[in-house]
């Protein structure tokens, strides 16, 4: 059986843009189709709307739904479409936490990711390109602390659970540091160490950018507060980036390629072949 | 007039996963709407007949397709589809310039990204996290180097073309080194050069990759290409990182945010408010 | 008149082990003695009485306490003996900010230091290096972050009070990251807010390390807590000297040298001479 | 039985302002109290004879003195003041090698530390930010290239000399860059041999700050020669900081923590218990 | 037997400078005379005559000819001057592919060395400064990616056939990445793919500077372009510098050295003999 | 008049390897002509009677005579045997100012360049690679400190004089650290004092390499020490790299080319064209 995948994505996380792609990293996979429905940026009750009228058009297996603060109107709105209809999974970030109970109550699961921390979206600073370079520092950050690992190895669970024709188990995670260090593969236990750090850092980035874009009125401090914050974010992707280094220097790196079957390989070794975990 | 930008995305390329965002960075555009359906890494015909019909019902005033290589038969469908009906710009890399005069013929426009590598895809080295990281290199390449303001630049035109009630005229542009950098904004000539160290290196990823996705049989020989291409893009991020570190030591980052009209702002000192340009 | 200033030292914090140094940095000053009396790493009771009595026998004009959370008896213990005689100030750490009430009640000042984070103390982790080195990482931050401006400026206007026969107005600083980026003299806005990220991941530390010496239990898990905390100052450290180099790029580095009267001097490139502030 | 250790501290070194810590780093030890009388910056003959009195006060098992140039009036009455009442260890740098023959004379004990290299101490240059960030740097240095280690392991043993009831034999050793790197545990060649150069490089500071100091009497000049110096004692911390991520990145960094009893115990991995040394 | 080696240079390439001293690093070898003659950075046939005539008057038993671009009418004379009468090597760049004919037809052998890219000779840009600078950085790329083994190990082959008293097999390779690295002796897999993506970004540094020196008029175009390509050149040789810095932290750098009777010794740890290879 | 300048090499010194492309970087000049006659690693009398007698066949205008520690028998056969013909300037390293006396007698002229330091000749540890990569470092530290910028400027005026007719004035220089910083064009100040580190450190690895060759007799030792140096070598040009970007970051790199007709031309902005200087 092949499980069709919906993603409807209202606005942007750092755990959205490549989120279909972490599942079918190569487009080889056969037991699943993917369809993405997506308003941009906006994340109002009426794209939500849309998005849900469009992505439930392709008759997906699976929600997963993206969204900053899933507690807010629009994300709350597109999940309950969704989640009446079919298993969902909600991915947001920190202050998705208000919206768990929610959540549980309207059965769907929900992966956050504390480590997805809000840009710094004020006009005197944030233009295309530090939209673009603080996504690429995340990216870093998500990918190299395990946050990215949990995201798809929780969906490829209930994926699995849909194809053996059985009720899905929705993940209801809280990803930290600790749960986002254990899914790294890393080796190493300084390359941890430090991803550990790099994911406190990225989760920090939040305190700065919440109080520059909600907290402070002034337009010089806030400026100040929204470009630290967005530094923050540079170092650790840098210091993520150390770790991995780490592991590449031992030959220890994590390789974990999905099959065409949609089973996950696993290697260590750059030079050997993945196989099939036990 | 709100324009509504339908994107239709088929596989991926470095262009494609932010591209909605580069228009709308702080979600605070009235003058357009967003809608983006795609298939994920997928790009088969019938992928692209799905996506076509159902961003089709969004009914776009302007289609964006995005995906890796133009002038497959997926993209290609994807393409006809929506530019006979909406004006349509075609996004893809280098490969794409197969396609250049199919595109013309079938009055559509384009924006070619030299730099816009294709990945090392091959399953002993490609796993979500490689994935992942290759991108987020590849997108700190794309903004630095000027690409990113190409592309945003040029579908703002459009825009503005259609809310002026104008029949649009569509880019045609390969985005080579040159287009980059002169778009980047840089501000130190050495940061340009480095830019545009960056984008060559970036853009020479693809000789190591087709070679070692296409060409190579032995599993040990292109499995050390595809990676030795990956430190390429790790190091050509590294360098364009560097080149904008330049300008922020001269506090001459140009920002060019947009306004909630659609109106781009411009600025260079941190301190400063941005303002519309001349 | 020379004034004597009394520095009584109970347990270490960063701000701590060069404090009496940065009031005369090339021991010229002619108008300040400085006496200092330490337990060194011990704070209890008995250390304090120890340590007040032998200071008091010094007969300083000021006394300055330094301790980690001057809350705790040992350090309230100093506090209480030295303030009742002469003006005294408490330097000390965030959990601090408890005792503030007290400190003001006894009528002595405070400068309270977020970004002096506790250190990772557990037998598994710290040994002898492992705390120089975390102090060596503080100490960059401190100082290029503008919290030691602030600390001996604060210091040196009592001083200045004292030498000219006023009661002293004793600061009652709770040094932030605003505060102390302010006072940090840097001239280019993105070394400030390097230098703001610098500080805020310094202060962060101080949630790790408290959660592994007081809250976990289990060994491997606290182990690697602290141990990321010290790579997060690690890192902190490299930011905050980052910052710096940036206005060494534009001959830019504030000096603030003191003259052998007890003046500030000022100079901004490196090949001028330093000049009476006006 | 409980040794006292009296540290009588005149001026500073890079040695000093850690260096009761080193014995105590997490303030656990019961069979050792700390005392720590200082003049601060200054030396003079005067300032020896309070800090002599004072720390006799506190009648010490064992007195430690530092000091920079120990063959000067004040570290000379200091140390002779302490030597007739009490075992002497005299702490000093390389010009203090001077005053062996006279400290042997007076039976005490040194720890020359020939990378504890002069301050550039010239008004133009030297102010309390630039005096905090070279210890900041020597410290690194002195820590990881194994100085810090024979200093406390040197002490240590006399603490266990006297706590036999056995007159002991102090320490008479210059630590030059093969008796340091010997002592810092390091464990890969190449981590060593770049910590050999970080010592080297530490140690030739001194040529320019005494140069700048003390020979070159135009300013612009000597402003030259003292930054530079500082220059390079940057780049010895940051190659000291290199040495270690070497034997991180194998796990192999030695961790030699006080056990409350005074007993070093010792360990490698960063997951694993430290043991009592055979 | 003594073998003479008479190296002919005429112009500059980056394997050239260092070529006879990779053969005999210590100046130990007894099995060989090393002659060199050389017109300096010009390579007009009237030089080649000269550097002829004078090499010849050493009686070398095999002569070894290095310029750039072997085709040329300068390098072509000295070459055929030279293997009349003596084996002959040709070591040349890229655009020496085209003599490849003409110089088997001679009967010569040859080292083609694709990573040896030409300079950004353009006078708005190459001083002598950035003419060392450059050849710098393309000697660590050609050390460290392998490609200087393989021009020594070629020669030293030859050598010892002329020793043996054999009629010289003469090598005709052209060195790519995969030669290079296959001869580079790293020992770490990411080491040998960083090595390979610092041999290809070198290799491409030639796009930039031909076009930068022979197609772009336009003075402000052709010096961005030669300047980035130096750039490309400078991040190569600090990729190539990654590279063995993992080696080295791993203890596995392969040293080769000669013996004094010729020789190759090898060895790997830091502190072990090196032995002859079986 | 074409003035002819015949290069003699007996050995290797970072000076000695680009010398003659430093005046004619870009092969252009037409009024000098370059000769070069070398007998590779070795410097025995008899090679330097035989590259004397070619030399000498080339008729130089001028000869320059490089070599390690001018004062062996070698260097002085060939300085001799040249200077009682034409005029000689001897560059060498800092064991050559032994020699200093013997070549003012000779009439001949002398560049001593402090930071060319010995190299780690140890057949444990020197191998083709490592003598190259020490090279590649040298030469880094020797043009950014402006050392070759003395040398050859040093040359030209000698070369000048010969084509103006009039008996040469021969330099007789000890290139030390402020004789190179002066030279080396640098203009921010903190680019001038990281050269200048970077300069004493160069100059201080032949306190190892002459240690570890000559001094030490242990392998074990002497292979550290070696080992050790070349650190240093590889750290300073780190620091010279560095001090050359800060340049960048300014717009303000030096830019001398040699004209056609041997003028030295002068720029400093990346995108301006050089002009004669006054």
């Amino acid at each position: 059986m092949v499980v069709t995948i919906g993603f409807g994505k209202l606005g942007n996380i750092g755990s959205a843009p490549l989120l279909e792609f972490l599942l079918d990293e190569r487009a080889e996979r056969k037991d699943i189709e993917v369809r993405v429905v997506s308003s941009g940026a906006k994340m109002g009750v009426e794209h939500a709307a849309h998005v849900a009228q469009r992505l439930s058009e392709f008759e997906p297996d699976l929600a997963v739904v993206t969204s900053p603060n899933a507690s807010l109107p629009g994300p709350t709105r597109l999940r309950e479409a969704l989640s009446s209809k079919v298993p969902t999974i909600v991915v947001s970030d920190s202050p998705a936490k208000k919206a768990v109970q929610d959540i549980e109550k309207a059965g769907a699961g929900y992966l956050i990711v504390e480590a997805d921390a809000m840009i710094g979206a004020r006009r005197e600073f944030l233009d295309p390109a530090e939209m673009a370079l603080f996504n690429a520092d995340l990216l870093k950050v998500l990918t190299v602390t395990g946050v990215f690992n949990v995201l798809w190895q929780e969906i490829d669970k209930v994926v699995q659970f849909i194809q053996q024709g059985q009720a899905p188990i929705l993940p209801r995670i809280v990803i930290n540091k600790e749960k986002a260090i254990e899914a790294s593969g890393l080796s190493n236990p300084y390359a941890k160490t430090k991803a550990m750090a790099a994911h406190e850092i990225a989760r920090r980035v939040a305190d700065l950018t919440v109080e520059g874009c909600f907290v402070v009125k002034e337009w010089e401090r806030y400026t100040q507060l929204v470009a630290a914050a967005h530094e923050m974010m540079r170092e650790a992707a840098r210091l993520a980036d150390e770790a991995r280094e780490i592991d590449k220097a031992a030959d220890m790196i994590l390789r974990t390629p999905h099959h065409d079957d949609g089973a996950v390989l696993q290697k260590r070794k750059l030079l050997e072949k993945p196989r099939k975990q036990d």
